[in-house]
């Protein structure tokens, strides 16, 4: 798989509208096969029900589009904003995060109708706008279809998680299949120490915390063109990688002693397997390992005599054009922390919680992973995630 | 209401069946109402989701029944043992209880399905057994259809846990009524200093905990022919009750802090309001106090200047015959430990884990309450929870 | 050892005063050995630093002997109210319990100063008082002696938790032994069915707990009249007492699964010892064992296919006599939960939050330990514990 | 005061004695004016007991220099190096680290003996040792003496939060006092976009973490002259800055809740005060404010519309020579995550657990605080503590 393509910004209404139910519909494909009962739990604070990530979705175009823009437009239910708020402080209190797989109702079925109800709203809404109205709300319709298309992979993230507290290790799709990376050279790019440019360059859409583009200095350095394997996370394992402190952060340890492999690993017959969206499968020694926390990334790192690349070092690298299965595989760890770039101003408004208030103890991941939506990522996207963060899915390519 | 009439023990197999699937319809009656999400969630680890409820009743015929004692069984599926054994420790490992929320398989729909498959094979058990057999196998069918009545409580009591989360207060039965309380006498039930008998008397079904019967000796003491009301509890509140620190036991005093009010009752524009089967409702001062902990009953009772009574009191009182709705309405919290009559022997075997193992630490409630199945009751029952807990339908009456 | 002698009140202001300093010098003598260090830490919540202990006994006689009784007393330290008071709610605020530890000031050395301040305070009232004032303020000079000598008690058992902490196996006190236990009969006493006294019958101090004397009515048993062993307690290990999950009550098997064996006992080279108040000791075989719980007491007795005796039990088979070691080894679990005796009435004002407050969830112990001062004890003594707490010197008797 | 003077690393081994002799004389007097009790409690997991500090930096010496190079050197207690290791998991087990203000023995004085027997053996070995040997042990000595001094300012800021929780206000060392701080300029320190060195260029001792020097790319900023001083946090409270959410990162939030002020400041009478090293003393509004948190200072920068600098600005700036009151007043907290500086490497054996596994989840601070010891701090010097951390004397200056 190639570098993402960057979506091309709709320019008319219809262009709009096409776009909204596209991504929509992605949605509802993702949520299709399954049950009620599996849209409706919750199985950690981290992680939400599909059912209310379905709805909180919805509830952002309502309360950010719909209301201020639609004239005469009536709320599904004015109780929702209560529910499916998730963080958005300045807009009104939320419901406890912890506890949103105890609501049963809405059921599925009527989270389906808001999405309908929204959806007709919005159909008007682009249908009948002018070209200066449409001109104003773009960037917030953007950020409401980027949005939800963040969703979207969250709502396979965290159904992989629910389900795999289940001991008959149920399937989320049947049929799925981890998607086979591509022949990636074994010679490390090779970074010349020197200015480098960080960040969005302009030119479609891009989150605020990926501008301002800036420069760093870079060290002379190499970035391995190929992701770690689960063949070199079996050696790790095999020789004691989670068993001998010294490869392991102080803060990490701990964990690691809980810990004997990757998140959904389980040795069934003396034969390691994982519980994956399509069920229990084999772990395959030739895919890129998967959900591994930052603590296990650095130590494997350690282990290995190298260490993992800065975000800087790896968006040089990827500019190199080498860099390879660097999207749709797994999310990269890097060694740098989720700071706020120099000179990065965070959206005004109720819109600025996006992303600035989360600007600290988590790490940035680049490329992007086989469940994020298609046309979704950019060399410049920075996902974030705490260390210890493992049901996501996230991987690693070395640098030295 | 008047005391529960002790059930018949059926004599022929048909009669048996009648009652088997007379009680087992009732628990689908219950579940009815409830949508798949609905009977998949668990708000808290004491409580169940209707659904595992539901499988594990099943579960209990399959086990103790179904296996043992007809030719050819199979289960519906044997990976359910441990999904839907809830602790007996003797017949194999189970799921951690605090995680039963998290199993969205077997959906609500299946597990309807595995109640089908037990009960053709009970009807086909039953059917064809022999006068023998079925008096062997008796005692264990008797207790697993009390074991299904228990469980028709705990559905109810569960899952109004459940959706009082829900801050759009929803019913699980639209348009449940709290029953009337009968008229009883405002003088109290005079007991005279003595030796009486307590326990099961023999003759109909009582549980382990119920026997032997044996003698207390009383001291001289009054039971209240009534239920202590909302009127009388919203006179407590209104003395500063949950904030005075010497009407409170110790270990009650730190979570008397936390309340202010029975369980579920919240204060919408000044008025008292409270979360029921059949949605929000305004407190009925008339109505028994329902929804309170041991704490807050022996507090109650400091404050009003009596106590509560024993389980010996209540017992002799009841006999006595002006024990006003003494069934039907709110389990009543006496004062006595749960603990073994003198001479006590649990059950052999795997069923002996019914009673005996949970002897410490708890209080036994007394009477029934109005989500108590019919028939199910009786003056020598021994309900038992731990003082802190509130959501079943608990209430109190004083003695002196 | 025999039954301990009643204390005889004092009657003249001698009397009381020479038992007052009697018992005052007794709790210096106990914390002579100990450093300022050791009597500084709090191991654990339920347990104080002997440097309080020492200072809280002084404030009772201060807050309810001195302050109300010799006039023109003047407080040592009016700010010590707040650190020393335990639990009385009624006569002001308190320092958090579970942070004692971090009190270093007042040092031990300010806390002896204190205590002569009270002492010399306590010798001026007694010295002057009237007869009727004597006669007044007796019951809580003897409820403030007998208090101080709860918490002598309390002392030790406190600073062996301390010290168990410390891998160097500190003694208490050097040379320190266990004492050794009279031959008693293998033959367990019966007792017959039908009404016994149980209570203080008046005559002596007693605390209000111990009230009324009341009828009880005993069916036929046996109470043994030796106390378990260390030996018994091998046997109880070596066949797999902490691993068969049928032995223990429900609530005891978590904390059952992080035992395996009494506490303070570890296993050196393959050794059983114990750490005691005079250091590290092997296991003796012949000594009662200690330091159980009440969930091992049970536990125990249903691996030897006995039971526990209740308290009235204990009572009746110790006034025939025949109860070996009854006081002096080691307090004897009952089966009896703590609760009020029929007609129990807390003494009124602050010194009734002495003991009615602390009847939940508590199991009685009967008897007396190697720890408690001489003269303390009696068969009517009622002391409580929760029934994981394992660091008093707790043992078991058995019956049947 | 200006910036400290490096360090010159002594030559003779008569230099070496004299330097070794004060830094260990200067420990002993900071512990002086503590009473035993003082020096053994623990009051949170982060802190540790000054009898800790005073014998873990003596073991260091023992470890790594009396036991490998003093022939004959005896261990003043074997067991010693089990209680008083700190976390160097190569060179053995150690005593759980929450649980080091339970050990009372050794006693204060026992460590003082323990001191003294390690300081004669220093003074062994350093008057005997051949130059090669000197030279051979210089950089561990240097570090023995270093960490020392790190450990000097734990004593300082681990026993006021010790003492903090006496609700009598005792001081740490009578009579002590913030230091003033010089006149800064209101203007703040321009800095131009480009290259900068940053990090430790050699000569003199640095820690590892503050190597290799290395090219940082800055932008144009401003970096405050002035520290931000109690007038300005007080402005900061009263203008709602603990309870406004749009302040805070996301993660500080439920932290802020439930503090209102900086660690140690209470309210009497309506004034606010602060318990100091010298006890109770009102705020002096003229003063660097002290005790905040990361949240706090990131929260106080966000409300003045302004940011704090990174490690790299603040280090540019500080060699520019305007840097008001960079050292001795307060650290400084930077935004900078604390991370290894590209190409380092940590020292290798059992010392390589010094710096870099601690690299994760902290923030730098940087500059020195009133209780860094005389010498110790320099301008590349790297502190780091979790964003929630105020028991140290943290402060800050802006940047924009």
């Amino acid at each position: 798989m190639n570098a993402p393509s960057m979506p091309c910004r709709p320019v008319t209404a219809a262009d709009w509208l096409d776009r909204y139910h596209r991504i929509r519909a992605e949605t509802e494909a993702l949520a299709a096969p399954l049950s009620p009962e599996d849209q409706t739990v919750q199985s950690m604070p981290d992680a939400s029900p599909t059912k209310w990530h379905r709805a909180h979705v919805s509830w952002f175009f309502e309360q950010f589009l719909l209301q201020p823009h639609l004239p005469g437009y009536r709320c599904f239910d004015p109780r929702y904003a209560f529910l499916f708020n998730s963080y958005y402080v300045s807009v009104g209190p939320r419901f406890e995060r912890p506890q949103r797989g105890l609501i049963t109702r809405p059921s599925a079925g009527e989270v389906g109708d808001y999405r309908t109800h929204v959806d007709r709203a919005m159909t008007a809404l682009l249908g009948g706008a002018s070209d200066a109205l449409l001109h104003r709300i773009a960037p917030v319709l953007e950020l409401g279809l980027q949005h939800e298309q963040q969703h979207q992979e969250l709502i396979c993230t965290d159904i992989l998680h629910a389900l795999s507290h289940n001991p008959l290790y149920p399937a989320a799709r049947e049929g799925w299949r981890w998607p086979v990376p591509a022949t990636a050279s074994t010679e490390a790019i090779a970074l010349r120490a020197g200015a480098h440019p960080v960040g969005h360059r302009g030119g479609g859409f891009a989150f605020d915390n990926e501008t301002p583009q800036h420069t760093a200095w870079l060290q002379d350095a190499a970035v391995a063109a190929q992701l770690v394997s689960n063949a070199d996370w079996l050696a790790f394992i095999a020789d004691g990688g989670y068993t001998t402190p010294a490869l392991w952060l102080s803060d990490g340890w701990p964990l690691a002693q809980q810990w004997q492999a990757p998140l959904y690993w389980c040795r069934i017959d003396d034969v390691w397997h994982s519980h994956t969206l399509g069920g229990l499968r084999e772990i395959d020694p030739c895919l890129p390992v998967c959900h591994i926390s930052y603590y296990e990334a650095d130590a494997f790192a350690r282990w290995a005599g190298q260490r993992l690349p800065t975000e800087a070092e790896w968006e040089a690298a990827e500019a190199g054009g080498a860099l390879g299965n660097a999207f749709g595989h797994v999310w990269q760890w890097t060694s740098s922390a989720y700071s706020p770039y120099p000179g990065y101003r965070p959206t005004t408004g109720a819109l600025g919680e996006y992303n600035g208030k989360f600007m600290i103890n988590q790490l940035v991941l680049r490329g992007s992973s086989c469940v994020t939506p298609r046309g979704h990522a950019r060399p410049s996207y920075r996902n974030f995630f705490y260390p210890h963060q493992r049901w996501q899915f996230s991987g690693l390519r070395l640098a030295r």
